[in-house]
C-alpha cells in the first residue's frame, strides 16, 4: 500500500531533508526511523524534492509503501510519537502505486519570510530575516517580473543537477502580512538555491542598495556569477506542493 | 541623566525579568550588566513589573539613572553590544527624574497566543499554545465580560503580594489574526499570574470543556481556588506599557 504524508518540520538543528552517508541527523532519515520502528521492516521515505540544511516546511509532501495497512490518522500518530518534536506529520492518505512525491509534484510554493524595524527582534530570530528597511511596493512590482517561462540559469548555484535552466513561474509576489513582508513564489520547480538567491536579490532592491529593474536585468544575463548571494536559510519555507494543474 | 529603555526579549532561557540572589539568568541583570560594562559603575535597572519565567516581552519598559550622557540611539547600540541575542533594546530615551518606568506605568497591554489545528505545529513550539479547536466568538464573548473594575481574587496565583484585587481592565478581545487565535488584554495593572489564568480558563471555553458563561461566574465567585490551572507561559508575551491616560 502506497501512503503519502504531509510532513511540517523546523528546519533549525537538521542537515536538510536528504538522508547522509554519515551520522548527521536529517528529516529524511528521522521519517524513515520512525516507520520502520513502527512496521518492523526497512522502509524507503521519498519526498518532493530536497530542502536544504535549516530551511523549514509547512507542507512538504513525501510517499512511502508499507504492507502494514492503517488508516491515515493512525499512521499520523504513530509516526509523531517517534519523530522528534520540531518533525510532524499533519497528515495522511492512501494513494494509488503510480503517485510519486517528486515525479507527480506539479506545482510548489516557497514562502521567504522578512520584517523590517530599526532593530532585529529576538522572537523572530530563526524565522525571518531582518532588514532595516524595505520598500515593499519595489520589491512586489520587480518580482512579477518573473512569471512566465524563463531560462533562470543566473539564479542557480554551481553544482545544481538540473538538465535545462527552464522552468515556469506561475505566480511571485512581496506583500506586507502582519508585521511581516513575505515573498511568496510559485513554479513547476526550482533550481537549487534558487528561491534564496531571488530572495538575497529582492532584499537588496527593498533597501535601496540596487534598482528595482535589477532582478530582471539578472536573469536576463543567464550567467550565474552576477548572482548576489543567498538569503539565510533560516527564513524559508517550503509552503506547499500541489499535485493538480 | 535618568534614560527609558524599551526592551523586547525572547523569554525562553531566562528565569524571568527579576534579579536573582543566585546565580539564575534573568533580564534585569543582563540589562544592568551590559549598561555597567559601558559606564563602568554599578546600575539598578527598574522595569514596569516582572515578567516570570519563560514569558516574552515585545516592549517591557524599564528606568535608569547615569551620569553618562549619551543620545538614545546610541544607548541602544551599546546596551545591545553586550547583551545576549534573545534581548534587544529597541528605544532609548531621555525623560524628567520624576518618570518612573514602575509607578508611572498607566496601562500595561499583555498578549496571549494560540493557535488550532489537528496536529501541533513544529514551528509554532514556543511561541503559541497548541489547541486542538477553538471556539474563536465564544472565548471572545466570554472575555468582553472582564471589561470594567472589578475584584479579581479568582484569578490571583497564592503568594501574590498585591494590597488589592481591584484592577480595571479596560480592553479585553480574542480574535483571529492569520492563522493565529490572539488574546488580548489591557488594564491598568494584573494580579500575579492572572493573564495565564484567564487564558487558560478562554481556552476551555474555545475547546468547549465548559461553557462561555464560565469566566465571569469564576470572577464573580471571588475566590481563587476555583481557578483552573495557567496556560503555558511560552505563548505570553507583555506587549506594551503605557505612561499616559
Amino acid at each position: 500500500m502506497r501512503y503519502v504524508i504531509t510532513v511540517q518540520y523546523d528546519g533549525s538543528g537538521f542537515h536538510g531533508w536528504q538522508k547522509q552517508p554519515n551520522e548527521k541527523e536529517t528529516i529524511q532519515q528521522h521519517l524513515e526511523e520512525a516507520i520502520e520502528k513502527i512496521t518492523g521492516r526497512p522502509v524507503s521515505v521519498t519526498g518532493s524534492g530536497r530542502t536544504d540544511e535549516g530551511v523549514h516546511a509547512l507542507g512538504q509532501v513525501a510517499h512511502f509503501d508499507s504492507e502494514k495497512i492503517m488508516p491515515g490518522p493512525k499512521w499520523v500518530a504513530a509516526i509523531n510519537f517517534y519523530l522528534p518534536a520540531k518533525i510532524r506529520v499533519i497528515r495522511c492518505e492512501e494513494k494509488p502505486n503510480d503517485f510519486d512525491a517528486r515525479k507527480s509534484a506539479k506545482k510548489k510554493t516557497y514562502m521567504y519570510r522578512m520584517y523590517s524595524s530599526p532593530v532585529e527582534s529576538p522572537l523572530r530570530a530563526g524565522r525571518e530575516t531582518w532588514v532595516k528597511s524595505l520598500d515593499v511596493s519595489a520589491m512586489d512590482r520587480a518580482v512579477r517580473g518573473l512569471e512566465g517561462t524563463h531560462d533562470f540559469s543566473s539564479f542557480m548555484t554551481a553544482g545544481s543537477s538540473a538538465k535545462s535552466p527552464v522552468r515556469t513561474i506561475y505566480s511571485a509576489s512581496v506583500a506586507r502580512e502582519g508585521s511581516s513582508v513575505v515573498f511568496r513564489i510559485t513554479g513547476n520547480g526550482f533550481l537549487y538555491n534558487m528561491v534564496r538567491i531571488i530572495a538575497a536579490i529582492l532584499m537588496k532592491i527593498g533597501s535601496k542598495e540596487i534598482p528595482q529593474g535589477s532582478l530582471i536585468e539578472i536573469m536576463e544575463q543567464k550567467d550565474r556569477s552576477k548572482a548576489l548571494g543567498l538569503a539565510p536559510a533560516s527564513a524559508l519555507y517550503l509552503q506547499s506542493v500541489e499535485y493538480t494543474d
